[in-house]
C-alpha cells in the first residue's frame, strides 16, 4: 500500500492506494467516534458495499444511502435527500459520511457534509479511475445547476481518501478509458516524465495491469496534491488543472449530458487547448501531435462531434471560468507546463471552434 | 462611526457601526471589481433599498432580489432562490451579495455565497438588533430543515460589516427587545462590567437612545469578534455563544415557529440555564435573580410558557448541540464566565424541565 500525505495545515489528510484495501481495517483508524453512513449508488453498492461495512468496526453505528446513479442526478434534489437521510436518522456532528462510487457519488455526498451542521467528516472511497485521480482528491464538491455544472458547491476536505485499485476491475471499458483522459491531464500540464511513461505503458494500462495502475493513479494523486497545496481555493494556480475543460464543458453541454462522457470531452478539449497554445506560438506543434497519438492509443476521441461553433462560443461565454467578462484559457506554455491566459484575441478562438466543431 | 476589526488571518474582516451609515460611500471601498445582488426582503426593502443602492457606485453591476420575509421562508428553497437568480442572471465568480435585512435574510444570503460557485463574497447590513448583535459577526450561514433549526450551512466569513444603528428606529418594539435577550447574553457569558452597564441604562436602551445603542452594539460586536477570532468553526469555545439557546430553541420549536421570537425563548432559556447552574452548585442564586431582573426591565419573558416537559426534553435530545449522545449545556460557572457541561445528572434535569414547564 503507497500513503500520500495532502498538505493543508489543519486539513491535511491521508491517501491510501492498494489493492484490496477494502478489506482492510484501514478505515477503522479514521472512525473513532463517528456515526457513519455510507453513500453509494445503485450499480456500485452490490459490488462493494458489503465489504466496505465488513471493516466498520462493529462498536461504530453504520448505515448506508442508495442514491440513483449518474451525472443527470448530480442535482441539489439528491443532495437534500443525503441531508434529509441525516435529520431523519438522528445523525448529529459526530456523523462521517462515507463516499463509495465514482464522482458523482463523491461530489454530492462531499457537499451533503459540507452543508450538514456547517460540516461533519466525510471520507472518499472512490470506485472510478475518473474519480481515483482527480475528483476525490482536492476537496472540490458540489452539484450541477441546469445552468450549468458544478454551479453550487463547496470547498470541504475529506478526512481520508481510500483507494483500492480492484474496483477498476469492475469498470466498463468506456469509462475506464474516460478517466484516462485525466491521467494525461495531469501528465501534460505538470510532468512529461509521466507523460512518456503512459506512452511506454499503454498496452499494460489497457490491460489493467494491477501495479501499473497502481503507480499510475499515485502519480495523479501526488500531482494533483501538490497543486491543491499550493493553492486550496482555486485563486490561482490550482485552475491549471482545468487544462482541457473549457473546451470539454462546452463540449459535453452541447451534446448534452450522457451524450459525451466527462472524460471523452476533456479529451478533445486538450487537443483543442493544446492546438490553441501552438496558433498562440506558445508551444510547438509537434506536442499536439504527441497529445493526440498518445490520446488515440488509450481509446479516446481526439476530435469533438460536429456541433454549431456558435453555440459552443456561447455556452464557453457563461462557463463558470469566465472572469469580469474576460474568457480565462488554460494553455501550454511547454509541454509539461501549463499557464492561465485570458488575452486570446477572439478571431484566433471563433477560427479555432469553427475548425473543429464545423464538422 | 466606530471601526472593529474580527481577526481571522487572512478571513479578517472589519465591523463598521455608526449612524447614517448606509448614506455614505463606505461600500464602495469593499466592492471594487465586483457584480454586486442585493439580496433583501419585502418588508425591510422599501426603507432601505433605495439608500443602499445608491451607495453603490454605478460603475458596479448591482440587482436585487427580494426574499419573502419571516423565519418560516428560511429554507434550503428560499436560498435556492438566490442561487438561480445568481445563475439565470450569470453572476460569475466576481460576484458580491449584500444582505441587508434581519438575522434570516443574513443567514439565506450568507449560505448562498458560500455555495454558489464554491463560495464568493458577501457583505452584511443587518438592519434588526439581533442581527447587528449577534447574526451578521462570525461567519455562521444556513437554513433551518423541517427537522431542525440551522441543520443545513456552512461558515462563510463575510468581506464587512456594516451596521448603521438608524436602521432600529424603524424595528418593531416587540422585534427590538427580542434582539435585546443576544446582548444580556454576551454580558452574561463574558462582561459583567458590561452587565451592570446595561443594568444602569436600561431606560435610554428602551428609548433607542442613538450614542447607546452604537455603545451597546460595539460592545456586543466585540465580544462576539473576540469569542469567533478565538474558535472559528465552534470546536470549543464559541460554543458558550449558545447559552440560553438549548432551552431556547426547544421552546421556539415546542410553541412552534412563530409563536415566540428566538430572541424571547432565548430570554426564558438563559434564566433556566443560569438556574441549572445555581442547581449543579457552580452559581449564586442571587446571579439569576440579578439576570431575571435585567430581563424584565428590557421587557423581556423570564419564563416559557407552559408546555409538555417530556415534549421538551425529547426535543433537545435532537438538538445539533448533542454530541455522542450526551447533551452538552452551556452554564455559568460564575456571572460573566460561561462554560460547556456535558455532565448535567439527567433526574436534574428533569426536575427543571418540570418546574419550568408544568405551568
Amino acid at each position: 500500500m503507497e500513503t500520500l500525505n495532502v498538505n493543508l495545515g489543519d486539513r491535511s489528510y491521508p491517501i491510501y492506494i492498494g489493492e484490496q484495501l477494502l478489506a482492510t481495517g484501514l478505515l477503522a483508524n479514521h472512525l473513532q467516534g463517528s456515526a457513519v453512513l455510507v453513500v453509494s449508488n445503485e450499480t456500485v453498492a452490490p459490488l462493494y458495499l458489503d465489504s466496505l461495512v465488513q471493516s466498520i468496526p462493529s462498536s461504530a453505528r453504520c448505515g448506508h444511502l442508495l442514491l440513483p446513479d449518474g451525472e443527470a442526478h448530480k442535482t441539489l434534489a439528491t443532495a437534500t435527500m443525503v441531508l434529509d437521510a441525516l435529520v431523519e436518522q438522528r445523525y448529529g456532528r459526530d456523523a462521517c459520511l462515507i463516499a463509495l462510487g465514482g464522482g458523482v457519488v463523491g461530489d454530492i455526498t462531499g457537499f451533503a457534509a459540507a452543508c450538514f451542521q456547517r460540516g461533519i467528516d466525510f471520507i472518499q472511497v472512490p470506485t472510478t479511475l475518473l474519480a481515483q485521480v482527480d475528483a476525490s482528491v482536492g476537496g472540490k464538491t458540489g452539484v450541477n445547476h441546469v445552468g450549468g455544472k458544478n454551479l453550487i458547491g463547496a470547498f470541504h476536505q475529506p478526512r481520508c481518501v481510500l483507494i483500492d485499485i480492484e474496483t477498476l476491475n469492475s469498470l466498463n471499458q468506456r469509462e475506464y478509458r474516460a478517466g484516462l483522459a485525466e491521467v494525461v491531464k495531469h501528465a501534460a500540464i505538470r510532468d512529461m516524465g509521466f507523460f512518456g511513461w503512459l506512452e511506454e505503458h499503454t498496452e499494460d494500462i489497457d490491460a489493467r495491469t494491477h501495479h501499473r495502475l497502481i503507480y499510475m493513479v499515485r502519480r495523479c494523486c501526488e500531482i494533483k496534491a501538490e497543486i491543491v497545496a499550493a493553492d486550496e481555493h482555486e485563486q490561482g494556480v490550482r485552475a491549471i488543472l482545468n487544462f482541457g475543460h473549457t473546451f470539454g464543458h462546452a463540449i459535453e453541454n452541447a451534446v448534452g449530458y450522457g451524450g459525451w462522457l466527462h472524460g471523452e470531452a476533456v479529451a478533445a478539449g486538450m487537443v483543442m487547448a493544446s492546438d490553441l497554445s501552438s496558433r498562440l506560438g506558445l508551444l510547438d506543434d509537434a506536442f499536439t501531435a504527441r497529445l493526440i497519438a498518445l490520446l488515440e492509443a488509450l481509446g479516446l476521441p481526439v476530435r469533438p462531434p460536429p456541433l454549431d461553433p456558435e453555440q459552443v462560443g456561447a455556452i464557453m461565454q457563461g462557463d463558470k471560468k469566465v472572469m469580469r467578462g474576460r474568457q480565462r484559457f488554460v494553455l501550454l506554455e511547454q509541454p509539461g507546463r501549463a499557464a492561465i491566459n485570458d488575452d486570446v484575441p477572439e478571431a484566433l478562438l471563433d477560427q479555432l471552434l469553427d475548425d473543429y466543431f464545423r464538422g
